[in-house]
């Protein structure tokens, strides 16, 4: 008596190689959990045992009938779909936010470039003076003409900017709140990744910060990948045009690629900057394993080791 | 007597040169509008005349004295100031305006093709059926994927998309609705500009529809300028590049600009388009007159008589 899986179902095959018992799979989820289908047969029959390769040839030959065709059809695009399905995974779901955090940033700046322009009409003064353009976003939403300038310690009389009327205000006013909203947008995504790396990669997010981290695996295509990397990779994640040019003409080769970001690598001195990206990225390094298979949180504490180093600038 | 007026008012001189009378301006519109003190003061003194060239000389070294520079500059400051303010006016507006909507055209674009391959991992079913973009926001943004499923006449069992948990819809969601609104702030920018034009240049709008005025204005700079070109030129507007190929290299001249996207030039078969283009900016040479002196509606006499000639395609 022998038994033979596929994705139709089980098989029990006789001496003469006849079928005496099968279990049909319904659901793609059944062939994928089939252990638990081969106990319930093999509790039906005694001594059953795998088919050696001469037998196996003979019983696939058995399932070259036509009568299992559309069968077998149905069942492959029916596994492959759950495949994709389930192929979603959380890093997935982080990649797609942090691209979106990406186009937010250049969306918004477009924008903002415009309503200040178009502001400066009304109030030039103002937006002259404040540089930073979310806290130029908030301000001017909130507050009308005379508050700002007076802000700025300038008479409303002052002001080269024309006096609009209402009707010529309204349509900036839209804008500024949909600027604003953009950036309350942004914000929200970064919580949500924040929220999605709490469960994902813990260690990653304590060593990096959510930004950094979720470009990491953006730039390695999944956590997975990130995890199966050497430190000597992701140092230069990022930089990928510098280490081509690096070998090909024997140029300087990248002493970091994207976590340039990371706040001890960008205050660090500038000549130190070579050797911190390389402890860093070796910590990332451990993060990452720790995180891939699920171990515990200790993104703590190769931060702290890391600062305790090169925490002095 | 001589009368002799600057920017600091109306001064009378009499004969030795010695200042007898004056008006001095205490607001820059004063200055701007001096017609009114100049007969006030004509009708205290008799026998009032300009100054020639020898006298006119002799009267500025008067104004030399150093008293009057600290005036001078406030004065110029002021008028200065005035200028600037009163130069925004409604096409300076309607510039920024219609700039903002390429702007918002390009953000839109940016951030609905990263919502289209985030939503994939979800629905990609209905996002590949549904090619035009905001009927796609508008419809996932009300609907629920069965129903969006249902639409396109597909189960939700058949969907390759993941089946996703309400905390991970959520970033989407709300990503959708920000996008909605940027499509709701385009139409009513859309709205601004139409009513800015029903002040400004209803002739040109009658002619040309909303939008291509606008940007037509926005490439000549004002209504003032555009209304100043030869028809030849407002056909060519926005091909400036290949104008100067062109006349550099002997290439073909441009047949049209930005009137291309005129129903009427873009409906026309290929070879017609040089004829239509001509015609077109022929009657928006007129109307941009028109409207820059506030003549009468003539914009649908100035459309009708194009639509009959080529409005047959």
């Amino acid at each position: 008596m022998y038994l033979f899986s596929s994705i139709l179902g089980i098989f029990v095959f006789d001496g003469n190689l006849n079928v005496v018992d099968e279990i049909l799979f319904s659901t793609a989820d059944d062939s994928k959990n089939r252990e638990k289908f081969i106990e319930k047969i093999r509790s039906r029959h005694k001594s059953l045992k795998e088919p050696d390769e001469v037998i196996a040839k003979k019983i696939l030959l058995h399932f070259k009938n036509r009568q299992f065709f559309g069968d077998f059809c149905n069942k492959n695009l029916q596994l492959t779909k759950s495949d994709v399905k389930n192929s979603v995974s959380d890093d997935v779901l982080l990649i797609q936010s942090i691209s979106l955090i990406d186009d937010l940033d250049k969306a918004i700046n477009l924008l903002v470039k415009r309503l200040r322009e178009w502001y400066e009409l009304y109030n030039p003064e103002f937006s002259r003076a404040v540089e930073h353009h979310e806290k130029f976003v908030m301000e001017i939403l909130e507050k009308g003409k005379n508050e700002l300038l007076n802000e700025i310690s300038l008479s409303p009389l002052e002001s080269f900017g024309a006096d609009l009327e209402q009707e010529n205000l309204e349509p900036i006013k839209s804008f500024v709140h949909q600027v604003f909203d953009l950036y309350q947008l942004r914000k929200l995504q970064e919580n949500y990744i924040s929220a999605l790396m709490d469960r994902l990669c813990p260690n990653i997010k304590a060593v990096c910060g959510t930004l950094l981290a979720a470009r990491l695996i953006e730039h390695a295509g999944s956590l997975r990948r990130l995890s199966g990397m050497p430190a000597s990779t992701i140092q230069i994640l990022g930089a990928e045009k510098a280490l081509f040019r690096h070998m090909k003409t024997g140029a300087k080769p990248p002493r970091h690629g994207i976590i340039i970001n990371h706040p001890l690598v960008s205050k660090a001195p500038e000549k130190m900057h070579g050797k911190v990206s390389r402890a860093l990225s070796d910590k990332i390094a451990i993060a990452a394993k720790v995180d891939y298979f699920s171990g515990k949180f200790i993104g703590d504490k190769l931060k702290e080791g890391l600062e305790k180093k090169f925490g002095k600038w």
